[in-house]
């Protein structure tokens, strides 16, 4: 399998998660690269995703929020074992806190881009800075901290 | 038309939300209601909704935390206002800030219920404290900052 994102990566049975998992065939199927420093995530809205009228309900807003922060965190920890992405497996992340700021209307019309920074990683807990980005300006912020799983 | 929560006094062209329109087919349609003081949804996930099996995905308890939060926000202004479920029409709130804590994962095969507390009412801003509750545990914390829409 060609390796999109960090997603394609999660171990067997841990990539079925709706948002971000490459074998659910109704979720999202997210892919999150490293785009040099930063991560990124991007994501074609549906009609039927609508909040009011033209505009992307934040459930969804969240939801990508959310899904970027863990794989940003997925491949931040790749990046801390020396690997590049598409070598060995990827470590699954879930969520503990998730905080989004809805700063504007984002628009259902376009493609949105979800870009992170990892703040600090601290043991199995990663932090992550995310921004949401509709023709060219910025709708959403949030911020993701992130725990690993261990098997 | 029966009024089976908030969102069905929502105005026209305000009710198409995928996470409580009651005019979007292919969202959650959610109704939120009074139980006393406190404000209720209810809501029963589908297995596509999985994020590590047997657990639902973080996106949609952030879904369900924010419509819950505008749903209630709603409600509060209602009765501001005077009036009960019924009467009249909803006034729409959007989200501001949305915060979801993630305390145990929250298992996918049950009946979710999401229970508010109003918090504050301060013009426009109404803020709103949730949990959502699963198999009679608390899964999920999350607090709301829910901004009314001024037509």
């Amino acid at each position: 399998m060609e390796i999109k994102g960090i997603q394609d990566m999660y171990p067997e049975n841990y990539n079925v998660c709706y948002g971000c998992g490459s074998k659910n065939e109704h979720g999202y199927q997210l892919k999150t690269v490293w785009e040099g420093e930063e991560t990124v995530t991007r994501f074609k809205p549906d009609k039927v995703h609508t909040s009011i009228p033209g505009y992307v309900y934040g459930g969804l807003l969240a939801s990508l929020i959310d899904c970027h922060g863990t794989g940003s965190a997925a491949l931040a920890r790749l990046k801390e074992d020396g690997k590049v992405l598409g070598e060995g497996k990827a470590e699954r992340f879930v969520t503990g806190t998730l905080t989004v700021k809805f700063l504007k209307p984002t628009p259902i019309d376009d493609e949105l881009e979800i870009r992170g920074i990892i703040k600090e990683i601290k043991g199995r807990k990663i932090t992550i800075e995310a921004r949401l980005i509709a023709k060219g300006e910025v709708c959403v912020t949030g911020e993701i901290i992130a725990i690993q799983l261990i098997d």
